[in-house]
């Protein structure tokens, strides 16, 4: 698969207007989004560090996994994001060398990009989601 | 200050041997550096992403900032390290602010960046690495 580079890293916090403010006043970050992302359970605050983005996360309920994640480890960095050239390529040849990702599929993720994560028992302990740029400009709520 | 982008993520592995592969030859990274950083306790594979780089760090002996890590959490992305324009500038901006960071001074990190850390307790609850590109080639040993 082709790796183009860190999309962007994802943060779980219990509280985005709590924790915003140290990546936009302190360090200065662009705030370049907001969004609610239902299919994962989210709502994220989108920074961007001119290489890469940080993604504030919050739970938009408690069967979400950033709330699963918060319970069980605490806020912290939750997953980093690589964006790949073709997600469908990258899936096969996950699936080809025996990679366990969550879901056979890819869903849609912010930004409207294809997602899929792959799962931490095959990367050694990291939470790895791949995702595709969609071609069309992805209409923000 | 003035943030260039994510220079890298920091992943603590038990041993780097067992954990690059993944990297290296499911997602096809380059790797372009093997280093050893004595002041923080580590050593390193170093990958590169395209836009950011992902270093495998493994405990140099118990007292390692990293053993202790996997110790707590187990293994994981350990830090997110930020570009700077300036580190000199980055820490006084963090002290007038009272961001706590971990020693006062920056030290010698992989690469021969100039860097520092930032306390998790102020930036909820992640491990933020500022860096400042040498301006010299860094000998690699």
């Amino acid at each position: 698969m082709k790796i183009l580079g860190i999309e962007h890293i994802g943060v779980a916090v219990k509280n985005i207007s709590d924790n915003a403010p140290f990546w936009n006043h302190i360090l200065g970050l662009n705030k370049t989004g907001s969004e609610t992302v239902k299919d994962q359970g989210v709502k994220t605050d989108i920074f961007n560090t001119g290489k890469g983005k940080i993604e504030l996360l919050e739970a938009l309920d408690d069967t979400s996994p950033i709330a699963k994640y918060l319970d069980r480890r605490g806020p912290g960095i939750h997953h980093v994001c690589l964006q790949v050239e073709d997600i469908t390529t990258a899936i096969k040849e996950l699936k080809d060398n025996n990679i366990q990702t969550i879901g056979d599929h890819y869903t849609t993720g912010s930004e409207g990009y294809k997602i899929i994560f792959i799962h931490p028992k095959t990367t050694g302990g990291v939470l790895v989601e791949l995702a595709e740029k969609p071609e069309i400009n992805h209409e923000k709520e």
